[in-house]
């Protein structure tokens, strides 16, 4: 245990970090930054500024006292002390400051190594777009592709990421995905993914020089003969509704195949009348409870939240009838790898927690349209570039939800048939990236099941394509506009706690079982196998490879196993990047489904702490699993990998349905009985007439 | 088309059989078969009664008008054909009689083959159970184990099965699971799978005499030694909790280290009291329509639904926005096979849908238990064993739920936010099969996409194993007894119609692109595969295996591709069985995910039409696929089986929280657009400023 600070102002350790904390780390770091490179303060601009939660050892001791019943006054008091990654303006020297809040003072300092790159600030991305709209080359370019000043064009600004061929400091450049929204005046929410540019523009975000215009291919190739043509009914009433467009600006362009496609609502002629509405409320008001801001208490389950920067929602400390399940649950990383081998495409690649934080992207979510019922909303908060605290209300949602049935039996020898009613608590984020959205959710139920749901929606990220041709590497989702496929792939990192600090990896299979136990072919055996040392285990759903976090110094008095919990990761295809690729190399967490480390400070980010412009992961789960840490009875991360090879349908455009995954954790012999069994239930029949509520009519 | 007959009442073909069809066959049947066998009418019994759909090719002309808006009087007046299942006591004669409602007569008459049996009907099972209870031998090996008459023992009637030993004609024997629900007097909710029997009784069912008891094996093995011990803690409430036990009725049995292990409320001493209500309401009524108690319209979906005796809910026609997407969906067979390999252990298989009938079984549903909010009930129908109507009230809801965010995006020019509530249409069905329940529901969204749902809840199959032993094939899940390893494998059966039907089987997998367009090695390629001839395909999640139904004949205008649905079957463990064992053989259907046939007339049966103390599946799906039947471009049956590995936690005792299962079915350029775009949205930022139903506060 680390000498507490002597003026600790002691808020709970895993509360999100304050506007006042912000601004007081902020004070603190800019005079040591001047004077250490003896620059002027405004010459030092901020990446991001966020908690430095304290070592896990030291959150040990102290929730064991919390959850002993001990006040906070009684509990050690622990640092309170904030990472600032700033950085000099036009350079990319970046340096990680930790501050201790409670006496002001630097409590360490580091240079990031030359060879990584912050993610891209609002400074540098709007200062590179800037550069590309005063550039006269590349208004001269659009000149020729038929544009003129009154066509408005946005931008998606890209970090130009890395191939072979970049030297092993990336240069610090943007590169710019175009799209025209339409003439000057017209309407703000014209879709503009319906109409891309065939050329993006690069810029050095330290220089702020144009460094080129890049064509982006349109070839094609001829479609595939069917038995059938493109239906002639649906090309007339195109026809048709065209012609009731009257401004075609775009005729005499470069997108001259293209036509609008857009979702909002005063853009659409049709819309249906026949959704009534469904109301959900709460007569009686909410069953959970949330304390200081970050404390949730539900049924058996209480849990903390937070908020940051980089991960957006993190939840710590889950327990469910106050034995621990989870110490720290946290969306790590995720990547999007584009599959069109052309480039300048084969770069498309973000890292959207590394290379923009999931907690900056975080929307405001709001009542009837991202959740239903009664509600509870946390505030978040992040920083700009210089520093300042911005804040961000209602980035998370936490409700309540009927769940369907729990469970169920009819006894045939009486016809009682007998039901309880699933609940379930959901805390949910969302996040825009660019073209892209996506909604994470934790949710909690009655049978202490816990699962990490991703949803994607929003935009396809889509290009040019020449009229009539089809793409091997996506698919033509509106006229002249491809679609490329590509991947998203998650990591969701469960900092275990299993009724207790030292868990073991277990993992079980059914193979057919071959002996003369077996004389009449009908019995299998459960193989079991423990993961001693780190390393990696992929997913296996047709030998129903399960794994099961366990603690072998807590055995379940009726089977005689190790409490746990279990999942199965789900089976999704990995990176299919080559492994020499770069893309590869910068995601090795992406190409297994399941990673176990041994827990060590920091070891946050699965695809390393730097991702922006990167050529490889260095620093992420390659290197946690490199060595041979043992990892059976011990402090356990475990890391799952999943997402989707996302071939885009032409339902996806011009906004895609929200397309789910899940990671469901259950109890496996955690518990001596279902936990679910004292639900309210309902029952008819023989046995002694009882009605509960809610009741049945 | 058959020559319609002249007095065809004309119900809609797809409507449900009525209780006066019912009667109206047996009346046919009932005659003509006491003269057929020169027997008494008393003496035949009959299994089902079950409405012969028209033939498919009639059907396709019949809804052809219906959907071009041909008024019933102008469409073919299809014959209304019931096939009776019938067979004479006492014996495994059984006839499948045919007949004509319209002008009373005979249509068609068959002996079932004698290698076939019916399913175990009422009269059988009851009788079987009458003639253990009856039994002097029975009696007395109770009293060896420490029963007495006092003592209420329920027994579960399980089909005798097959193994290698079975002659080719299975003798027709009932095995009886026996269970203590406790002293005559006690609860009759006591959940008596807590107290299983080590003897099983056999009786042959067309003698009605004793054959044996079958001792159950008990023995178990030592668990393995862990670091921890059992929790003494719990243990010490454990045995406080028994002290207060008053009658302790098992001391001096067999079932010694038994306990009471309940969930009917006012048998547990424990309850929640902090689930606060949560009411869902639709104060201007449902969005749906039910049209003649078959016809379900909502948003542009519109379907019909059935109900029969063996598959219970089935789905006809169903349409979006008046495009044919399936003519009809059909839970087609499940089997349940055990892991365990001792005898007799080793024919622990149920076939629910072929066995018992999925509609026979089913539950009558009930509002705030089963369903809530504003549901529409579907009444039901089976028969006896003497052929009388049996009213199944409510065994079919209907309802609509919100289903989160449909689709929803932030312009990050505007800061406009725009999103759509997903809304859903759920038509579930629920079957207690002995100790399993079912839960089985189909959904439909606003994006045109179809899901089939499975959800397994009720109570595992338990037995009795010696104090401290642990099983190799299964999981100790309360005192003194196991819950063996089993498989549950569903066959949804899915006879297509995208866009028309002629259809045709697609795969499409993504492979890591190892060519000279690869430079940068981050592309794939997606290799598409068509089914030509009747066959299987397996799941291949890992290379992102996806299987599309496509219409060869209407290709989509934007991408150039046949229109289709796509789906990803469920990666599930298929069959452990060996292959050449006989519980393999009685479920080859459950060997492969993927099944593709061409529609032959009667074709429904997965595992074959006879499945109960089958040897082998004779005229199921591997009979199906046995020709070389073209299945492109053709009349396209296909059948996913999906399912799961079942090791029981001991959470799922004494009653099993729901596990899911679900098969999504997805438009795939079915499609120029995403077809949820016209749902009600809401949207806040600089945009035209619009707030719609529901509101955004």
């Amino acid at each position: 245990m680390e000498e507490p600070c002597s003026a600790c102002v002691n808020p709970h350790p895993f509360a999100s970090i304050t506007a006042s904390e912000i601004k007081s780390a902020v004070e603190i770091t800019l005079p040591l930054a001047a004077i250490r490179h003896n620059l002027n303060q405004d010459q030092i601009a901020f990446k991001s500024i966020s908690l430095k939660e304290p070592p896990k050892s030291d959150m040990v001791r102290y929730l064991e006292l919390e959850h002993a019943g001990k006040p906070p006054a009684s509990r050690p008091k622990l640092p309170r002390r904030v990472e600032v990654l700033y950085y000099i303006k036009n350079t990319t020297n970046i340096y990680e400051e930790i501050v201790c809040l409670d006496d002001k003072s630097e409590f360490a300092h580091s240079a990031v190594p030359s060879i990584h790159q912050g993610l891209m600030d609002p400074l540098e991305n709007r200062g590179g777009i800037q550069v590309i709209r005063q550039s006269k080359v590349w208004a001269d370019a659009l000149k020729e592709l038929g544009f003129n000043e009154d066509d408005e064009i946005l931008y998606d600004a890209w970090p130009h990421g890395a191939d072979k061929d970049t030297p092993k400091i990336s240069p610090r450049y943007l590169r710019a995905i175009g799209y025209v929204k339409g003439p000057k005046g017209s309407h703000a929410e014209n879709n503009r993914y319906a109409f891309p540019l065939p050329i993006s523009p690069v810029v050095d975000i330290l220089t702020w020089e144009m460094i080129g215009i890049d064509p982006l291919p349109t070839a094609g190739i001829e479609p595939k003969k069917w038995v059938g043509s493109a239906c002639d009914k649906e090309e007339a009433e195109e026809k048709e509704a065209e012609e009731e467009i009257s401004s075609r600006w775009w005729e005499n362009t470069v997108l001259k195949n293209c036509r609008p496609s857009n979702f909002f609502d005063d853009l659409q002629p049709q819309r249906r009348k026949d959704v009534k509405p469904i109301v959900v409320t709460q007569p009686e008001g909410v069953s959970f409870t949330v304390k200081d801001a970050s404390l949730v208490e539900w049924q058996k389950w209480s849990f903390r939240v937070s908020f940051n920067f980089r991960e957006g929602m993190v939840v710590h400390d889950v327990r469910y009838d106050n034995r621990s399940l989870f110490y720290r649950l946290s969306l790590s990383e995720m990547t999007v790898p584009y599959g069109d081998p052309r480039p300048p495409y084969h770069t498309k690649q973000a890292f959207d927690v590394g290379d923009a934080g999931a907690g900056a992207l975080a929307n405001t979510l709001r009542l009837g349209c991202d959740c239903l019922g009664s509600i509870y909303y946390f505030h978040g908060l992040c920083n700009g570039p210089s520093g300042q605290p911005i804040e961000l209300p209602n980035v998370i949602c936490l409700h309540e939800e009927d769940n369907g049935i729990s469970w169920k039996h009819t006894n045939d020898a009486t016809h009682a048939s007998v039901s309880a009613r699933s609940r379930v608590l959901i805390l949910q984020t969302m996040m825009t990236v660019g073209n892209y959205d996506y909604i994470m959710a934790w949710k909690f139920d009655e049978a202490a099941n816990i699962s990490y749901d991703v949803k994607a929606t929003g935009i396809l990220s889509t290009h040019l394509i020449d009229s009539g041709k089809v793409s091997p590497w996506g698919n033509v989702v509106a006229p002249g506009i491809v679609a490329q496929n590509h991947q998203h792939l998650f990591c969701l990192r469960i900092d275990t706690a299993i009724d207790g600090y030292n868990n073991t990896v277990q993992t079980e299979e059914c193979h057919p079982l071959d002996d003369t136990l077996n004389i009449h072919g009908n019995a299998w055996e459960v193989r079991k196998d423990i993961v001693e040392q780190a390393g990696f285990r992929d997913a296996n759903p047709l030998q129903n490879r399960v794994f099961k976090i366990i603690n072998e110094n807590s055995i379940n008095p009726h089977s005689k196993n190790p409490v746990g919990y279990k999942f199965m990761p789900p089976p999704s295809q990995m990176l299919l990047a080559h492994p020499s690729s770069v893309n590869a190399k910068r995601a090795k967490f992406a190409q297994h489904h399941v990673w176990v480390t041994q827990h060590q400070e920091g070891d946050l980010w699965a695809g390393g702490k730097w991702t922006t412009n990167s050529s490889e992961e260095i620093d992420g789960i390659s290197k946690y699993v490199a060595g041979s840490d043992s990892v059976r009875n011990d402090d356990v991360i475990v890391w799952i990998t999943f997402g989707m090879t996302h071939s885009p349908r032409v339902e996806e455009f011009p906004i895609m349905p929200t397309e789910s995954l899940s990671v469901m954790l259950k109890p496996a012999d955690f518990f001596t009985q279902n936990p679910a069994l004292d639900m309210p239930q309902n029952h008819t029949g023989v046995g002694s007439v009882h009605i509960e509520q809610p009741p049945c009519h």
